[in-house]
């Protein structure tokens, strides 16, 4: 039986739902989780509210191996991801005695005043571990199954390759993709025959639509080598005996 | 007092929470809500899998305003959203009769076989109006404010332009941004007593971290132009009072 490790992402910022910054992490939280064998199941994308990152760090902590979280552990006042995971949690957030040493040491080198906004990012809910930041210093931090992370996309990378080898893995599921030159009207009938006849493998159809014309990928994915490779020749040979485009 | 409209978003796709496809329809219905002034509140990512796509919309429908979901709708056996849609609300999915005259009319112009995979795509819940498609015919729909539209982003926007003039809209959030050359740790302290001082304002600051330096984006939002302006100017007046880089 292949393991299945799950995992859920939470992003939390204003400035993804409004529009004004693109956010680039989940793409690279899903290729890194698939490149690693862990399932990203879901992915939620929640304002600078306290309410609502406590609702999502509670709904999906519970349900999957895995939470992992984006923005919100700066110095400014909209910064309370720390706050709300310590609730999410019932515990207590404070100034984390490490935290607060690297973080004095880093400013006293750089001859720049440690003030209360800089302490801000030495707290974190009392019995988290730290996730190093090797860009800028103040730290992520772990709680349970929960990482809290950085929203600044090459901080949270730096953050996440020091997360992902602490991290439990599964199967990896291998993906295979057969491209198609044709729409998915063509093929939905038999494309879902492949994917009845091969229950252990997942068989997704993806339309790209270019230039007022269709072309479809097809992606099969599995657990085990065998699995992939037999329902990968199906789906070949079903593009195969289509007409030629 | 201003008028609130809200809304959330449900991306459905395996694509997506494997890395194989990056979404690119969060930001853009993100910038189209912002533009019409209706808020969007939250988002889900959730797979092709028929329990967590009607958790979410059954989650999200009587929370918000608007519910707008892309993916899924397709004429292939992975395209499960609108059977999925149908059970949430709790009715039947049917071919819809507007639905089959289109497609088939259409089919029958290109000398294309209306087969039953393609005549997926006019299924959708019992009572759903149309949302028209006017990239690739087959249309999304609407059934009580859950807007069901394409995941392909050229066909989704197409959808989205269809969607936007039916909505109600709100006191738009006007915004302002003030550059700050500094990284965030300076202005925390200042900042927080601005966003205080202007209660009637959301004050985000967004750190960018580019060649080793932290730079800020300080963004104002509010719902009047006199408001805006005042907080716009203190934080003006912060960045001005600040030493020089």
């Amino acid at each position: 039986m292949p393991d299945i490790v799950t995992a859920a992402m939470i992003v939390i910022g204003d400035e993804i739902l409004s529009g004004r910054t693109k956010d680039r992490n989940i793409g690279h939280l899903a290729d890194m989780m698939t490149a690693i064998g862990v399932d990203l199941k879901e992915v939620r994308v929640v304002a600078d509210d306290e309410d609502d990152i406590i609702a999502a760090v509670n709904a999906l902590r519970h349900r999957y191996d895995y939470v992992f979280t984006t923005g919100g552990i700066g110095p400014t006042h909209d910064d309370i991801t720390a706050d709300s995971v310590a609730k999410a949690f019932g515990v207590a957030c404070d100034y984390d005695e490490k935290a607060m040493a690297l973080l004095a040491q880093s400013y006293a080198a750089r001859n720049i005043e440690f003030n209360d906004a800089r302490k801000r990012m030495a707290r974190m809910p009392v019995g988290a571990d730290h996730i190093d930041n090797p860009v800028s210093v103040a730290p992520g931090f772990r709680i349970g199954n929960v990482h809290v992370m950085a929203g600044v996309p090459s901080i949270f990378q730096a953050m996440l390759d020091n997360v992902v080898p602490t991290l439990k893995t599964g199967t990896r599921l291998r993906s295979a993709t057969v491209s198609c030159p044709h729409g998915e009207g063509i093929i939905g009938g038999p494309l879902a025959k492949i994917q009845e006849a091969h229950p252990d493998t997942i068989i997704g159809s993806y339309p790209k639509y270019l230039d007022g014309t269709f072309s479809t990928d097809l992606v099969v994915r599995a657990r085990t080598q065998a699995a992939l490779d037999a329902a990968r020749q199906a789906v070949e040979a079903m593009v195969a005996a289509l007409p030629a485009r």
